[in-house]
């Protein structure tokens, strides 16, 4: 290329400190994207609380009890005891009422023509009321074009895992690189990445960072903890995804609060760094 | 070691002709393993009937057809339109009447504390009515540690997945490899794969192969097809998966029928090589 080292090294800090609102405003980016980061600048909160409760009243009480603070709520629909399409309907009132979106972690992973009836079928209907859904890449590429072909004209997204926070994961290396590359391939309806850092300089796709706690540490089962900071200043993720760091909170309202500022005020030290 | 180039050959060829029914009785098989085999052995069927349908009337009717001609009945329960738990009693009641098991196709993926509420809990508790589940290796070891938690005490277990037959798929290579060191450190739960050819000689693991037709060809998002003859015969695996091929007939039980003969046929031509 033409352009000088320095040239290329000032072009990439730039990108490493736009603002969320900025970003929101790019030209090629997806307007789910868009949306997702003017709610992020708007609430000041790059917060996403993964939502492990196994009843609806609970999920419910949760989202409508943290929704100021978040920017995302991640969901398990498959693991609510009691799941009805009231409950969906409800969800969905609660996002509009707090100015969140829903992202169901449904990590779908098979061909394409199956993931689509998983997508729009059954008795979720998972594609009727969640803004986001993740994939992981190892089908290949058909595993976005059947969410693609039932989410697209809905005004859906989805992430793309390309690392994981749990021991021994095999997406690293190649595999993260052959992840990135499906989405830029794709764009048009992979809006970014789960992972545990930036692994893509395009401000457009949005990174999304799992097993965050205030405290390192693991659970037993595999799972590993990285801290907020350590998540956004360092990394350079966009979204901490906190889930038994509130969750196992005496005052979920209090915890999530505590998050929120860690995360913010990461992204503030980026930003300006 | 110590054995000769001719010797290990022949050992490999040994394994190579051992029966389903000789694999059953070997001391240390899965004991879902054994009765898997068990059941190809009596029904001379290595044919698994990919069920994917969206009522339960329909599946059910399904495995009421065709039961007397296949070992295993493979569910998407999450593209069924109306789940109720009377439909898995049902269910089961036919893999006992028609003597085959039921494989969950979930494709669990994700860390080991959410599959396992994914596997034992939800509206489907999958535990409770399938005899085998699998799983994406792509989480590292916690998802079968995760399974395992609420599958052992039932005796389940689970099969990994260690190819795909869709077009582009990651699971290759080295990602393939990993597979078969997971499933060989946590034998007492997996008890074999989905894969495109045997990728184990431990006569222990049984390999089954999805994307299998008559005819070759693909279905537009990026499923690819193989032969019956070519995954039996030729690739060493030792169940076919099928779904379209019979489903996509018009006479189901005769189309089951001409996939069993023609499965077991190259199984009982690979016995005589």
């Amino acid at each position: 290329g033409s352009l000088s080292p320095l040239a290329k090294k000032t072009c990439t800090e730039q990108e490493h400190m736009l603002s969320y609102g900025a970003r929101a405003k790019l030209s090629d980016i997806h307007p789910l994207g868009s949306k997702l980061l003017q709610i992020m600048e708007e609430k000041k909160s790059n917060l996403c609380v993964s939502a492990d409760v196994t009843s609806c009243a609970k999920l419910l009480e949760l989202a409508d009890t943290l929704g100021p603070k978040i920017c995302l709520l991640k969901t398990h629909v498959d693991i609510l005891e009691d799941f009805t399409p009231a409950f969906s309907n409800a969800l969905k009132d609660l996002a509009d009422k707090h100015n969140f979106l829903i992202f169901e972690d449904r990590k779908f992973a098979d061909i394409g023509n199956t993931v689509k009836h998983q997508y729009e079928g059954g008795v979720y209907q998972i594609s009727s009321w969640a803004h986001l859904v993740n994939a992981h890449a190892v089908p290949g590429p058909g595993v976005v074009q059947g969410l693609r072909a039932a989410g697209k004209p809905l005004g859906r997204a989805c992430l793309l895992i390309a690392q994981m926070s749990s021991q021994g994961s095999l997406a690293t290396g190649d595999y993260t690189q052959s992840v990135l590359k499906m989405a830029e391939e794709q764009s048009d309806f992979v809006l970014g990445f789960i992972c545990g850092s930036k692994i893509s300089k395009k401000p457009q796709f949005i990174h999304m960072t799992p097993g965050v706690q205030m405290q390192a540490g693991g659970d037993g089962l595999g799972q590993q903890y990285t801290s907020p900071e350590e998540v956004i200043a360092t990394k350079g993720s966009d979204v901490i995804i906190v889930g038994r760091g509130i969750l196992g909170a005496s005052n979920w309202a209090a915890a999530a609060e505590s998050y929120r500022k860690a995360g913010w005020d990461a992204y503030v030290k980026r930003l300006g760094q």
